[in-house]
Formats: structure tokens, C-alpha cells, sequence
């Protein structure tokens, strides 16, 4: 568990996770980023790689983990796909977690999971592998999330949601208890979900903004 | 104050309240529940009372406090009644407060208040009996909450907003400064409340959802 | 930065504020308030000035630092006004951050910046002059936030959100990643904000309310 570091993506995402593992001590000792990194972000001063091919090379599966840095977004499925092909590599994902997080002790965390700031896990929860519990989600009792899930900033399912695989809860949306959403659905940003959501399904707030 | 406890109600929201009891180190006696406990939950390997009146012939008012287990769910009186039922026998309720919860030291909570992980009481609210803030609910400066309250995972309560007794706030709902909300009112998932809500009346967000 | 403190209003918001100066040893030596101060109040025994006058009168602003206390509501500009016409005298602002607020190390607050219980500002945001970031709000990555800025209690704003001054976010509402406000902008409690929002605009959830 307490293997060297690489971090995987350099953006904005990057930094929060490198902050949290900087915050604890972690031994980041890589980033793969194409692009430079800001001056001004806790990775600055990290070793850089430029492409997964410098990383494949030069580490093996035995000495470091890996931790994804790439951002979530519904459509793109980088950080999905990044995760897969490590996976088949055969490297592992270490998990991320604040310790501003505030988890139960009668969880169950699948590899690479990543909580952050201000998140509340509650008892008996199940979260999927690769999963991101963004800054001040709700993950209330008995929920059992799939794998590849991305929950916004200021999520809150209430108990015993359960959600399939790459699913997508937008910008402070909310979830109503004993709700079941299909695999790769998108859930827009602040809608409240009362009814079961299909597989592939996009749901999104409806006209509900007027300009004064 | 320190009186051995027991649990009414051996379900989810039973499990949540456990984990807190247990992690405070508090002396949990007993879990009254009909159905059998699962042997994952933190409530496994408490003794089991299968009824109310086993509580009531083997358990004395003076010997122990009691711990309302059951949830709170709009429809559903079952947590308000047996508080009310064990209250006219004489007996008292403990309150449990998560150490993950924040409170101002200028508030006022009566008997039996229970308060989840990350819910945050601002200066000078005032907690009515038997109510249950849930994760993550903000309070805010100056509310009164009545009796039986049941705030949902993530409600947010602005300044100085009134509730009267037995309401129920759904999950993620926003109620804006001054409200005042009458008896027995349900506020649905993740509506924004703007004018004062009347005695029994039920809101909810208007055909607020497209499928893409 | 350890001056004296005199804190600006004896309301309700005054209380809040004077709540986290007490319980950090600050050294506040008078508030500001024409009115009494309620004998309930954290403010309570603190010495009482009737007016600005008696301040600038009584105080040399090399001896002590000022607390904004004035609440922020749309339409009421006191809060800004004041702050504008003390800085004009020469005045410093101290910034109020709330010992249950998490921050991340990489942040840029300017004068008199105010954060309240369990907010959470994330990596690489910015938040300007005489903000105030109230109960639970979520400040995600690489925010920008103006000066005069209001964020209602459970706001949350995704990453790299950018406001301009003056700017008032309601209740619980949800701003998507990279949205910009444009000056003065008023966005209703609860409305989920996906395009960028002019100058001087208001925005309201539409017709969301259906009374059973």
C-alpha cells in the first residue's frame, strides 16, 4: 500500500488529488502530463512524463502504483479508458482519501477509489472501482455504487441508491432513497431524481430558470 | 445522562444511529426489532427484544434511556408515535449527536435529538423534539424547528426559518431566510422554497425533469 | 493581524461571526450597533458604539481592525457600502475563517474574506475583498470569485467558475464548471446555472413548485 507514486494526468483535477496525497506524506515521485505543469500547482517541482509509453518503460508493475488524475466530464472517457488500460497492464490503483472525508467504518471500497473534501459515506455503503466522490457529496446508508462513477461536487443520494456502471450525477443534483440508475447515464447538474433512471438515459432540469 | 441504552427499531437508519452510539462508546444494551439483524450490520451480536413489551416488563424508566431507530419517511408516523407511546410510559430518550456534526454552542435542542454526520447547527436554532437532522443538513442562524422534524440528507435551512411540528424536509430541498413552514408539511426532494408554506400542504419540483 | 476587533452590526449575521472570533480568543473590544444587543447573543456584554461616529471618533484605525457584520441579502447594499467607506477612512478589514471550514493550502483570500462552518474552497481558487462564503458552500479548483461576493448557505460552484463583483448566489443554488457571472448578477435559491449569466442579471427557478 505505501509503494512509490504516479500520478496520471496534470490538470486542474491533478492538483486537488496531489494536494491530498502531498497533505498526507505520499511519495509522488512522477506525473504523466503532455503538457507543462503550472508553477503554481502543488506539482510543480514533480518529476514529469510525457506520455504513457515513458511511464510503461521505465516503472515496473511491482515497484510503484498508479492514481488518476483525469477529470470527469459526461462524454469524455479518458479517465474510464486510462483506467482499463493500466488495469490489463497489470499496475493498481491506490485510493485517494481526504482526510477531510468523513467515512463510515462499515464500508466497502473498491481500488482507486477517490472521496474528497467535506464527502460524508454513510454505513453499509458500496463504492465501485475507479469511482470520484467529489468535494461535499452525500453517499447516504446502503447506497451501492457501480464502477467508473463520477459524482459531482454537492451530490446527495439519499439511502440505499443504487447505481450500474459509468454513471454520471451532475453539479448538486439529488437522489431520492431506494432510486436505481442505469448503466451510463447522465444526471444533470441540481436535478432531483424520484423515479428510476434507465441505462443511457439523460436527465436534465427543464426550463426551470427565468431571467428577470 | 449515562444510562445504558436501548435501540427501537433494528433496520437502516437503525445501523447509522449504532455506528455513532458505538463509536462514542456508549453502552448499548439492547436493539428492539421483530425482524432478525443482519450479521453485517453494527447492531450484530446486541441482544434482540422481538417486541415493545419485552422492553416494557424487562426494562425500568429509572435503568435505561431509549434510542429511537426508525426512520423518518413522509406517510409514515411510526417514529413520531413511539416516541409519544414510551414518553406516556415515563420513559426518556437520549439524544445522539454524530461527532461529525457541527454545532454552535448557542443553540437549544430538546429530548431526543438526533443529529447525522456533517450537518452543521448555526448560532442561536433552536431543535424541537424528536427531530432528525440528517447528513449534511444546515441549519442556520436562528431557526426553530418544532417537534418530529425529519430534515433529509442535504437539506439546506437559510436564517431564521420556522417550522412547526411533525414537518418533513425532502432531500436537498433549499428554503430561503424568514419562512415559515405550518404542521405536518412535506417539502419534496430538491425544491427551492421562496414564500411560507401552509399546514399540511405538499410541495414539490413542477415537471422538472427531460429525458434526452 | 492580532489587533483589537470592532465588529460593524448587532444582528443576526453580527452573531454568527461574533460566535467564531470568541471561540478563537480573538480580542473584540465593541461592536457597531444602534440597536441593543439581545442578552441571548455571543454578543452579549460586549461594549456597544451608537454609531460610525463614536467610532471613527473613539478608535485610530492604527489600533485596531474592523469585522464586517452586516448581513448580505440582494437589493441591500450596506454590507458593501460599509466597507467601501472604512477602507476610504483607512480602515482594515480582518478575514473571519471558520475553524470548522477546510482549506486548501493553495488559495489567494483577499481582505476581510469571511468563510463560515463547513465551507470548503478548493485548490488553486481565488476569492476577493470582503466575500462572504457562508454555511456549507463548496468553492471548487481554480474558482475565481470577485470582491463584494455573496454565497448563500449550501451554494456550490464547480470548478473554475468565475464571478464578478458584487455578484449574490441564493440558497442551495448550483453553478456548473466554468460558468462565468457577469457584475451584480442575483441568482435564485436552488436554480442550477449552466450558461454564463450576464451583468446585472437576475435568475430565478421558473414555476418549480406544485402544491398538492
Amino acid at each position: 500500500m505505501n509503494k512509490p507514486l504516479i500520478l496520471l494526468g496534470g490538470g486542474q483535477q491533478a492538483s486537488v488529488i496531489a494536494e491530498i496525497l502531498l497533505s498526507e506524506g505520499r511519495n509522488l515521485v512522477a506525473v504523466v502530463s503532455p503538457q507543462l505543469i503550472s508553477s503554481a500547482s502543488p506539482l510543480a517541482g514533480i518529476r514529469r512524463l510525457v506520455s504513457d509509453d515513458e511511464l510503461l518503460k521505465n516503472y515496473s508493475l511491482d515497484d510503484i502504483q498508479l492514481v488518476n488524475g483525469i477529470g470527469a466530464i459526461p462524454g469524455q472517457d479518458l479517465r474510464w479508458e486510462l483506467f482499463d488500460y493500466y488495469s490489463n497492464h497489470g499496475y493498481r490503483f491506490a485510493s485517494v482519501i481526504s482526510p477531510h472525508a468523513i467515512l463510515s467504518r462499515y464500508l466497502a471500497l473498491e481500488e482507486g477509489v477517490q472521496i474528497m473534501a467535506g464527502a460524508i459515506i454513510q454505513t453499509n455503503a458500496t463504492i465501485g472501482k475507479n469511482c470520484l466522490i467529489n468535494t461535499g457529496v452525500i453517499v447516504e446508508h446502503d447506497c451501492k455504487i457501480g464502477h467508473h462513477n463520477h459524482l459531482a461536487p454537492g451530490v446527495t443520494l439519499n439511502g440505499s441508491v443504487t447505481t450500474a456502471d459509468r454513471v454520471h450525477i451532475g453539479t448538486g443534483a439529488n437522489i431520492i432513497q431506494g432510486i436505481k440508475i442505469g448503466y451510463g447515464a447522465v444526471i444533470g447538474a441540481g436535478t432531483s431524481i424520484v423515479r428510476d433512471v434507465a441505462a443511457g438515459q439523460v436527465v436534465i432540469p427543464a426550463a426551470n430558470r427565468i431571467l428577470l
